[in-house]
């Protein structure tokens, strides 16, 4: 059992330490958060919300890695501090294959001062996206500029998490069935950039228009979505690719539309996270006193039984 | 929009009739938890018990899905009323490709009386158990002596569910990988009854003296563990295996441990789901009362401001 100092995390943070950086993202990133893990987002809060977020999602195997690799080494040659969080979301039965990848990419990456990161998805759905926004508040107050989200954008939790990103960049890549599945899936709507990865692949002109034509069908807002083509071996568009993300960023500057509704995220999970703990320590509490059993045997159903449970803690006076 | 007279399908249900039983549980499996889904199981709670619950995971491929056809048809003929809820473990990609084995299935056992249900897993762990739990309620109020749970036994969503069954059957079949995954998954610890499937496959016997071996350095209770080698094709094993579950289910019968862990269970779920329901509703009464604006203008960490909002909320009255 360690006993952790969480104000020497919290000041090691704030001093954008390497270690405390870790150590802090160990604590917070457990699905099952800890009285460490609200003390370390305490400390740190109020040194949050300067760093601007990038979610960057798109089916596997269309080189998403790589591009992240090439995105956060140019922006760090331009003067900005990147750090990168990548979502696991591996099933239980793959659990990691891509460790050694990851391995290798670290290494190159530290080279250029981009600091990497690889969260565990523990199947948890709101517990992931808790996880992960509470590593984006570390990594925000430790005073990076930039921290990009790498999520596989499949189902609703990985949807869950980049929905809140200041700019949700979705890769694509030549061939009808990614984008069809990236549609279906629902990632198409929320993108504030598309990028066409692989450019020197067959094809690559065509879901170029493909994605074109189905902006043109869409409701636009003020923000004009680009769709711009890259090749992440040769670096092929990403000049323009990165001074979309700078405008981006200036637009979304303008308004805290997206924070707010980060901050009202983030005040759900923890609100959900309180009420269950009251929650455990209630049928801890009934259990204690053979209550449920007498529910039971006088056939009272659950939904009936909560809402007299519930009725009786809302009631009562919470002076503890 | 579809007018639901839920009094109509409870009566319908508790006459056991089909319609009604698919009916009931199309409302109960929505993980969204509905106002008719527990008018429902309050309408039907009364008449739950009798039951039992059979829950049988294993790996894919193993020919669960043959295994089940094959008992359910046999305990049919020894004049026990069975039915089948499979639960599909899809991922987002794949999504129900074994829908035609499935209809295959259905047709043939509906000749024996066997009622069968597929349930979609829509990626919702705590959704699952409850969509699964109320829908055995539904098939135990409309009268079947045995309820059978098919799950494939991955991750924690899967072990939610079999967890809370009567009799736990594990099913392997020869070749090590799959008893390896399994224990490393947590099936092994847990299980009632163990089944090797495909004897006729070579390392069969080999199979069935590693579960004994494991079994040999397990902890065991007052239940002795079987372990019994099954070919779902020609039937061998499937009387000891059938003779097992009803001594299991004698056995079962002397203490209600199942059925209190059951019912702690779903009313943790029904808690939590009564709680999450005041916390939307908290947390739109703050948006419109722009709080959320001044908690993040303050500079209010999430943690500090959900223990601030609950304390307000269970001092309050609860007269609504």
């Amino acid at each position: 059992m360690l006993l952790l100092n969480t104000d020497r995390i919290v000041s090691g943070v704030l001093a954008g330490e390497k270690q405390s950086i870790a150590r802090a993202i160990s604590v917070v990133e457990d699905p099952r958060l800890s009285p460490e893990s609200r003390q370390i987002i305490k400390g740190i809060y109020n040194h949050t919300g300067k760093a601007h977020v990038l979610g960057i999602t798109g089916p596997p195997g269309i080189g998403k890695s790589t591009m992240i690799g090439m995105l956060s080494k140019m922006l760090s040659q331009k003067g900005h501090s990147v750090a990168v969080l990548a979502v696991d979301a591996s099933s239980p039965f793959t659990g990691g294959s891509l460790l050694g990848n990851r391995i290798r990419m670290q290494e190159s990456l530290s080279k250029f001062g981009v600091y990497m990161r690889s969260l565990a998805n523990r199947g948890l759905s709101g517990g992931l996206s808790r996880s992960v926004w509470d590593s984006v508040m570390v990594l925000d107050a430790a005073g990076f500029d930039f921290i990009i989200i790498e999520t596989v954008g499949a189902g609703q939790a990985d949807l869950d998490v980049v929905y809140l990103a200041d700019t949700i960049v979705v890769v694509l890549a030549p061939g009808l069935g990614d984008q069809i599945q990236a549609i279906k899936s629902g990632i198409m709507e929320i993108a504030d950039i598309y990028i066409v990865n692989k450019m020197d692949r067959e094809g690559s002109y065509i879901a170029l228009k493909d994605i074109e034509e189905f902006l043109a069908y869409s409701v636009q807002g003020e923000w004009k979505v680009p769709v711009i083509g890259t090749n992440s071996l040769t670096g092929e568009g990403y000049e323009e690719y990165i001074s979309r993300i700078i405008s981006h960023r200036d637009f979304t500057g303008k308004d805290s539309r997206t924070r707010l509704r980060r901050y009202r995220y983030e005040l759900k999970l923890a609100l959900e996270d309180e009420m269950k703990q009251k929650i455990d320590s209630e049928i801890r509490r009934l259990v204690n006193e053979n209550a449920i059993e007498d529910m039971m045997s006088s056939r009272t159903d659950p939904y009936t039984a909560a809402e007299s449970i519930l009725e009786d803690l809302l009631s009562s006076d919470s002076a503890d």
